[in-house]
C-alpha cells in the first residue's frame, strides 16, 4: 500500500488478487483490501426488477428531489452559502449536525450517478460540491455549526458538537464519488478537511474523540480511496481512545457515546443505537485493514450477543426513547419501540462489513431481515415521506403529520415528509441508491449469491468471467433461477444463501433436485452457458414465538412469511375494531390469500374495570370467531391512521 | 369570607359547621372550607406504634437533618445568602427549581414541629426562614435562579424556569407552618410573594402559567390560612389558562406540562405525572372552593381512566422515563417502570383532596396502595437514602451508588443519598412529618377510619368529643381493634374503610361477628366508653392478575398480601440465581411463613440461541422444583444489589 503523498491524483486501493496485483476498486460503498469475500461494485451488479428496483427507481426518481427540496428549505444547503459570505452568525439554520444531511444526500446522489450515469445528477452533485467547497476554510476545517464568528470555537463540544460526525459523512460522499466518477472537486475537500483533522486530533493533538462515531468508519474508506495510511492511522486513533473516559460526563452516562468502556473489552453493543453502529463499522474496516484479529473479534462477540439479546424480530436495535439507546437484554417492548430507521441502516453496514470479513451467512440472514423490516418500512411507497421510529405496536389511531412542516423525530404513527433531526430520509437515501452491491460478492474461486432480486451479476474471477442472471417474485415466492449466461471453462464455486428460516429448501441442478440446510448451498463445477440453477425456498408463513426472557410479548405469536415479518392492523379488521382486541388461535396454521395471510382467531372486547388488576381469571372466553388478513409490517400505516401490532396475543389467562 | 386585607394576620379559614359558623381549622396540609369529609389534624391524630409511627421517628431522627445537610453542603441553601449579599452571579449552585427543596424541607420541619413540639426544630426552621426571607426583594420577588445581576431575567423562561413552582412549594410551606405555629416570618415571606404573583399575572398581568405546576393548590391553600380571595382567584386563573397552548412548544409536545388540552376537557391524566398530580390537586382544590361541581368532575374522571387504565399494581403512576410520564393506556412495563417517588407524593395528594370531596373509599384505597408501595419504597429504613424511580423489574445487579456525591436520578437499583435533581426526599419527608393527617376524617354524624396503623383519634362532634384508640399489626396482621375511649350520649357514626381486597372480611361489635363488604362498614349508635370493635381484613396472601390490555406482563402473577405488593430477589433464591429463571405454580396459593411469603415453582434456566425468535415452542419442561420467599416490595434492595421482580412468570409456551 503507497503511504501518504501530496500528489492530487490517487492510486485506487482496490482488492488485491492471490499474486499481490492491485485490481481495480469495485464502486461500492466499502471496499476492505483483504477479507473472506470482495464486493461486487456498481457496475457488477444490476437491479432488474421487483421490489428492490422500484425501491432503487423512487430513490432516484422522488426521494433525491425531495431531500435536495427540504434541505434547500429548511436552510440546511443554504448554510454553506452564508458561511462562504461571511453570514452565517445570524442566519444559520437548523441543529449542529445539518451539515451532514447534505454530505448525506451527495453520496446518495453519487451512488445513483453511478448506477445511471444521468448527467443532470452529475451537475447535481457538481453544483452542490461547489456550494460546500466554498465554505471550507484555507487550512481545511469545514462546518457551519462552529469556528465562525458569532458561533462556539471549533472543536469546543466534542459531545454533542457533531463536528467530526459531519466531517465522515463527507469523507463518505466523497469516497462514493471516487468510486462512481473518479478524483473531483469533492475529494479534494475531503483530504484537505482530513489532514486538518489528523493534525489536530493526530498522536500528539486534541486527545479526544467525537461523541457521535462516524468519522471512524469513514477515514478507514478514505484511506482505500487515497491510499494516505495516516487516515488509517488516525482512525485507529479515535477508536483506541474512546472507551478511556475522554468525553465528558452527559446525563445519559457514558455508554450512550460508547466511551464507557474500550471497544476490545465490550461484550455487548450498548447506548445510543446509531452510534454503536458506525462505531462498530469502523473498527471492522481498521481490524480488516491492520489484520487485527483481536479486534475484529471482539466486535464479532458484541454483535453477536447483541442480535441474541438486543434486537427486535424485525432486525430493529434499539428500544429505548429517551436516549436512542439499546435496552438491557432482552428489554424489547413491541409498544414504543424505538428501532430507529438509521440503527437499521447502521445494522446492514455492520452486518455487511462482517460478511465480507468472515463470509459466514448469519450476517446477510440479519442484514436481508433488517432490509426488509426496519430499512424499508422508513420510507413511504412514495419515497417521500418516512418513520424516524418504528414501533412495533400502535395503541392509538396516530395523527396525520403536518406535510408542509419538519415534525419531532417520534411524533406520529405516519410517515412525515421532514423532521427537525432528519437523519433517516438521506440515511434510506444512499441505502437504496447503493443497494445493488449487497446482493453478491466474490472471491477467488467464484460467486457468492446473498439476496435474491431479479438482478445481473457479472464479474471477472480467476479462471475467467461469471455472468448470472437471477429471476425470480421473491420475496412474494421463494423460487430463485440462476441463468448461467457466461462462464468459465474452469470449475467455479456458485454459493447460494439459504436463510436460516429456510427449513425445506431445495436446489435442482443438471435435473437433480436435493435439499439443501439453511446456511450456503454451493455448487462447485464447470457451469454451462444456458443452465439455470433453482433455488426454492419455503415461504410458507409461519408462526413466530419470542424467547420467554423478552417479557413484553410473552403469550403471543408472530407471523413471518419468508424474510417478511408481518402484522395486522385495525383497518383489516371488521368494523376497524382495535387490533389489542384480536386473540389469535395458534392451532390454525397462517395461510397465503391473494393479497395477504390469514390468521384465524377471536374478537374479544375487553371490560373495562375501574382497576385493572385482580385474582386471576379463568381461561379465555371463546369470543367471535374472526379471520384477519395479514400484510408485511414494512407496508404499514400506508393507509391513513390505524392501530398495529406485529404480536399477536394467543388464548391464555382470559378476558376479565 | 374576608376579602384581601393587609392586616399582618388573618383570621383562619377553616371548616365551616352546618350553622356557617367557622370553627378553627385543623393543622393539616389541606384543609378545605366544606366538602363531603373534613380532614383531622395533628392534634387530634397520633400515630402511636407500628411501621408508620417507626416511619415518623425515622424522618423526624434522620431525614430531615440529612436533608438539611445535603442542602448546605450542595450549595442550594447558600443560594439564598450569597442573592441576600448581592453575590449570586458567580457562585450560585443547583438546578433551577433547588428553591423549592428548600422549602419542601420548611414544610416538613414544620409538620414535624407540629407533631413533636421540639424546640430545636423550631429554631432551626426560623433560622431558615430568616434566611430565605433576607433574599426577597423588596416588592416580594423571591428567586435565587431568575432576576438577579447575571441571570436570566424575571419570568422569562416560563416554560422550563420553575420559578412559580418555587413559590407554589414557599406556599405551601409557610401554610404549614401557619397551621402548626401560628403566624410568622415565613408567612409574611409568602404573601408578600403572593401579592406580586397575583399583580404579574393577574387577568391584566403576563396571560400565562408555569412549566410545572404547583403554584396552583399552594394558592387556594394560602387563601384558605390567610382569607385573601385574590390569592383563589389567581389560583382560578391559572388553572383555566393551562391547557390552550399559552406555554412555548417543547420537545415533548404540550402535552408535558398539561398545557394541550383545557382541564374541563381532558377526559385522562397525561404527561408529565409529578405535574399532573399537582395540577389535579390545585384543581380540586379550586373546585370545592367554589363549588365548581363541573371542574370537580372532570378531574375525577380523568382519574378513573387514569387509575384504570395508566396505573402500576403498586400505584405508581407515569411508566416513561423520557418525560417522567404516563405512557398511553395499559403501557405499563415493569422493567424500566419509572414510578416517581414524586408522582406517588402526589397521588396520594390528589386522592386524599378527593376523599375530602366526594367520600368514596376508592379514594383512600389507592392513597393506601400508593403509600404501601410507592412513597414507603423511597427511602431506606435509615431514612438516609432514597429512590427517584421505581421499577417493577430489575434485571441486572445494581452497582452501589456514591455516597458521597448527587446522583444522576435513575442510576441504580440501590438507593442514593442525593440527586442532582433531589425532588424525592424532600417530598417523602413532607409526607411523612404529615403521615397521621391521612387516618381519618370527621363529619357532622361522626368519624371516619381510613388507614389503619396503632394511633389515637380524638375529635370533638356536634354531639359531643369521640376518642377512639386503635390496636393493630396491621399489615402483618389483618385484626384492627377500635377502642372506644370516650364517646357522645348521643349516637354517632363510626366509619372503618373496609379496602377493595378484603373480600371476606368481618366486623365484630357488642360480641357480635358480621361480614362486611369491601368499601365502608359503619356502626351507627351510641358507643361505649370501653368497647372495642374489631376489623378482621383478610390478609392472606394473594395471586393477583393483570388486565391482558398490559401486554408487559401477560403470563404472569404478581402476589399481594393485605395492602402490599410483594416481590422476589435474586438474594432469596437458592446459589442468588436470576430472578427471570423463576416460573410459579400458579396452583399452589402463596402461604404465609415466617419471614415473608412462600411460592412454589421451577428454575428454568434459559438456554442461549443466537436468535432469540423461532418456531413456537412445546409447553415448559418441569424444570428443578424451588420455593422462594417473598417480601414487600417497599423493602427491596436493602440487602445490596440484587434482581427483582414483582410479575412471575407461569408455565406458558416454554424454554428453548
Amino acid at each position: 500500500m503507497s503511504a501518504s503523498t501530496s500528489t492530487p491524483s490517487f492510486p485506487h486501493v482496490g482488492v488485491h488478487d492471490s499474486t499481490g496485483t492491485a485490481v481495480p476498486a469495485p464502486a461500492a460503498p466499502v471496499v476492505p483490501s483483504r477479507g473472506r469475500f470482495r464486493p461486487l461494485g456498481i457496475g457488477e451488479v444490476v437491479i432488474t426488477g421487483g421490489p428492490w428496483a422500484a425501491r432503487q427507481s423512487t430513490n432516484a426518481a422522488a426521494t433525491l428531489a425531495h431531500v435536495e427540496h427540504w434541505l434547500e428549505r429548511e436552510g440546511w444547503l443554504g448554510n454553506f452559502d452564508a458561511t462562504a459570505r461571511g453570514e452565517l452568525a445570524s442566519t444559520r439554520a437548523g441543529r449542529e449536525f445539518s451539515d451532514s444531511e447534505v454530505y448525506k444526500l451527495l453520496e446518495a446522489m453519487a451512488w445513483e450517478h453511478g448506477r445511471s450515469g444521468d448527467p443532470e445528477l452529475d451537475a447535481r452533485i457538481r453544483a452542490i460540491t461547489a456550494r460546500v467547497a466554498a465554505a471550507q476554510n484555507a487550512d481545511g476545517y469545514l462546518s457551519t455549526a462552529f469556528g465562525r464568528p458569532g458561533s462556539a470555537r471549533r472543536w469546543s463540544d466534542l459531545e454533542w458538537g457533531h463536528e467530526l460526525y459531519c466531517l465522515g459523512h463527507l469523507f463518505q460522499a466523497g469516497v462514493a464519488r471516487a468510486r462512481t466518477a473518479g478524483h473531483d472537486q469533492l475529494l479534494t475537500v475531503c483530504t484537505r478537511a482530513a489532514d486538518l483533522v489528523c493534525e489536530v486530533f493526530g498522536p500528539d493533538g486534541i486527545p479526544s474523540v467525537c461523541g457521535h462515531p462516524e468519522i471512524e468508519p469513514a477515514l478507514v474508506e478514505l484511506y482505500r480511496v487515497t491510499g494516505r495510511r495516516r487516515y488509517l492511522e488516525q482512525a485507529a486513533l479515535f477508536l483506541e481512545r474512546r472507551g478511556h473516559h475522554v468525553l465528558g460526563e452527559i446525563e445519559f452516562g457514558r455508554s450512550y457515546f460508547q466511551d464507557d468502556q474500550p471497544i476490545r473489552e465490550a461484550t455487548v453493543l450498548r447506548g445510543h443505537a446509531v452510534r454503536a453502529m458506525y462505531l462498530s463499522s469502523g473498527a471492522v474496516d481498521l481490524a480488516v485493514e491492520t489484520g487485527d484479529e483481536e479486534l475484529l473479534a471482539a466486535v464479532v462477540g458484541q454483535w453477536e450477543a447483541t442480535v441474541a439479546r438486543r434486537t427486535y424480530l424485525t432486525g430493529g436495535m434499539g428500544s429505548r426513547h429517551q436516549d436512542e439507546a439499546f435496552g438491557e437484554d432482552f428489554v424489547l417492548p413491541p409498544d414504543r419501540a424505538y428501532s430507529e430507521t438509521c440503527a437499521g441502516v447502521g445494522s446492514v453496514q455492520l452486518a455487511w462489513r462482517l460478511l465480507l470479513a468472515q463470509g459466514d451467512p448469519r450476517y446477510a440472514d440479519l442484514l436481508e431481515r433488517t432490509l426488509y423490516n426496519v430499512v424499508d418500512t422508513g420510507p413511504s411507497r412514495s419515497g417521500t415521506a418516512f418513520f424516524y421510529t418504528n414501533t412495533l405496536h400502535q395503541r392509538v389511531l396516530g395523527t396525520v403529520p403536518d406535510q408542509d412542516s419538519a415534525v419531532p423525530r417520534a411524533a406520529s404513527s405516519l410517515r412525515a415528509p421532514w423532521f427537525a433531526v432528519s437523519c433517516c430520509p438521506t440515511n434510506v437515501a444512499r441505502t437504496f441508491a447503493s443497494l445493488q452491491t449487497l446482493v453478491a460478492t466474490a472471491d477467488q474461486d467464484g460467486v457468492q449469491v446473498h439476496q435474491y432480486a431479479p438482478s445481473t451479476i457479472t464479474t471477472d474471477l480467476p479462471a475467467g468471467r461469471l455472468a448470472l442472471r437471477v429471476r425470480t417474485a421473491y420475496p412474494a415466492s421463494g423460487r430463485v433461477e440462476v441463468v448461467v449466461d457466461e462462464a468459465p471453462d474452469a470449475a467455479v464455486a456458485l454459493s447460494l444463501r439459504v436463510p436460516s428460516w429456510a427449513h425445506g429448501a431445495t436446489l435442482t441442478e443438471g435435473g437433480v433436485t436435493r435439499p439443501v440446510e439453511p446456511g450456503t448451498a454451493t455448487a462447485t463445477r464447470v457451469l454451462v452457458p444456458g443452465e439455470v440453477l433453482v433455488l426454492d425456498l419455503p415461504v410458507t408463513p409461519r408462526f413466530t414465538a419470542a424467547d420467554p426472557r423478552v417479557d413484553a410479548v410473552r403469550g403471543t405469536l408472530a407471523v413471518e412469511r419468508g424474510p417478511q415479518v408481518l402484522c395486522v392492523e385495525s383497518v383489516d379488521l371488521p368494523g376497524e375494531q382495535h387490533v389489542d382486541d384480536l386473540v389469535l388461535d395458534p392451532d390454525r396454521a397462517p395461510e397465503d390469500v391473494e393479497d395477504g395471510v390469514l390468521v384465524h382467531g377471536w374478537l374479544h372486547r375487553q371490560a373495562d374495570p375501574a382497576w385493572p388488576y385482580g385474582a386471576p381469571p379463568g381461561p379465555d372466553r371463546p369470543g367471535e370467531p374472526v379471520t384477519a388478513v395479514l400484510h408485511p409490517y414494512a407496508d404499514w400505516a400506508n393507509r391513513g391512521p390505524s392501530t398495529m401490532r406485529v404480536f399477536l396475543r394467543v388464548p391464555g389467562p382470559g378476558s376479565r
